[in-house]
């Protein structure tokens, strides 16, 4: 089968593979699409290893595909279901193995292409919000990134709840996008922007915000810090802004907030399969009934695949980068 | 009635008042005893205002006495229950006015004045064990100020529970009456410590604790984070090494670590009243049965409460100061 690769630090191919052999309760998946993800970048980079149980060397976190074969102990699945899921690693390629319980069934009337731009960006989003944030239906979201994969499926799920959603980006077009998705209260955040002015920035939300999806880090803590209402929650799930943060302790302590940080893939199994679950029967019926819809920039064929990291890398994209297999 | 009082800021006298009367739900109580704490020296310094609707010029958060009247909601006390509790101010009264929920009955075998010691100390570390750092029988603590009132408090609480408790403090003799009370590992933090050496301290505990109560807050924050155990939880209850924290925020992701800020004195009053409920109903049998006991460095009569004051401010007490009222 053909694989995307990554023999070394920073290098990228396509590649010739055996096609693996769905083990214990893996089913094997003919992979329409994956989409593609940050952390494909970081692991190109060197930084970001997938887990011990996961092919190394061939990126992709997430799929939709086709039920092609399943593993002796695989049980809820069967061959010709259309699925989407999540793996430690290997799913830009034409064959994956998953393990049953990270892969839900698609939809109806959900294109399986477009199905691989969703597992991780409304899995994350679903579990941040909910399991993470304790939101209820009705109250108030911030969202950094909110163009982002998983901003802009955040945004679509907290309207879907009847939630307030306000969201930041830095450019105007992406707000823009944005706004014609719902959100509610659009936050330009200028170039070069420091700890005290990106608190000047959450002006508009101050004192407001129930949970915030922070998918920036660094200096954004002290914004959501500002952001957040009483008893709020702050979900930390991505540093792209940077590792270090600085926190005023006797706020949070006042607001009595909690701050939790959060990663999809490196779970144990079991957590992962609960989140899938929570994810497939809350969002599941949103999907088919067209509430939900993911929010693709692009499809790249496989040939291409070098020009989908490009586009990824460039930060200009509104939603996910998908790459497309078959 | 004789009470403590703060005329002006950093002033603190003896006066007369009128006897509070119980309104609504409030039950008047005789005080035997009132514990002193942090947050009183912070009032009196200007900067801990009390509830708007506590005594704004009366210290005491805590109290054991007597009930002495009834107001016209409160159902569950009678005249004569020995009772302890928290107040939002005014404790350090021979009478005190406190909602009847956020009282409880003080175990046959527990001496009245001892009682004084318990209610904030207990409460918080009772709160903030399990409420806010969902700690469950068996796992690992790390109490930063294990010599405090709340510390000791925490500490006990853990051994009473199986758990492992580790403790740290800034003297040695501190550290040695914690071990007594069951403390099984002991940090002595030298003066003029940073994060990288608070960090460092931390090695015999790091990655294994699931849960840490910082009463410090500043640079410890760093080393609850390395101390921290995959998805544990680090509880803030008290900045006073200092407002401002630096974090990494990627270490804090990775180990899906959660921060809470938690205070107990500003909660609505529904919120106390679970506080006070949880703690009544899971420690009292423990008090009754001498598997718990507050700590208490001295007890101090209200004509010498500057002394007691004092003593609070040296930092050098293992445990509670007890006003004694009557």
């Amino acid at each position: 089968m053909r694989v995307v690769t990554i023999p070394s630090k920073g290098r990228l191919e396509l590649a010739e593979r055996p096609k693996p052999k769905p083990v214990d309760d893996q089913v094997l998946v003919r992979v329409a699409a994956a989409g593609l993800n940050r952390g494909d970048l970081w692991q190109l980079a060197g930084g970001y290893p997938p887990p011990a149980d996961a092919p190394q060397d061939i990126p992709g976190m997430e799929f939709a595909g086709t039920v092609e074969a399943i593993g002796p102990a695989a049980k809820r699945l069967k061959v010709g279901d259309r699925v989407y899921g999540l793996v430690g690693g290997g799913a830009q390629a034409e064959f994956v193995a998953a393990v049953e319980g990270h892969c839900a069934i698609v939809p109806d009337g959900l294109d399986l292409v477009m199905a691989g731009a969703v597992p991780e960006a409304f899995i994350t989003a679903h579990d941040a919000l909910f399991t993470s944030g304790g939101l209820r239906d009705g109250q108030s979201i911030l969202i950094h990134a909110v163009g982002s994969g998983v901003g802009t499926s955040a945004l679509q799920i907290g309207k879907a709840k009847r939630c307030k959603v306000a969201g930041t980006a830095r450019s105007p077009e992406k707000l823009a996008r944005a706004q014609e998705l719902g959100l509610d209260t659009a936050i330009e955040i200028p170039r070069e922007v420091d700890a005290a002015q990106l608190i000047e920035l959450m002006r508009p939300v101050a004192g407001s915000i129930n949970a915030v999806l922070d998918l920036v880090g660094g200096d954004y803590l002290a914004a959501d810090v500002e952001a957040a209402a009483r008893r709020g929650v702050i979900v930390m799930l991505s540093t792209i802004g940077g590792d270090l943060a600085k926190v005023n302790l006797r706020t949070f302590m006042n607001k009595r907030l909690t701050l939790r940080g959060t990663t999809l893939r490196h779970r144990p199994k079991a957590e992962k399969e609960e989140a899938v679950s929570d994810f497939a029967r809350d969002l599941g019926p949103l999907f088919a009934s067209g509430a939900l819809r993911p929010v693709v920039e692009t499809v790249v064929s496989l040939d291409n695949m070098l020009d989908a990291y490009e586009l990824l890398r460039s930060d200009k994209t509104f939603g996910k980068v998908v790459l497309k297999i078959v």
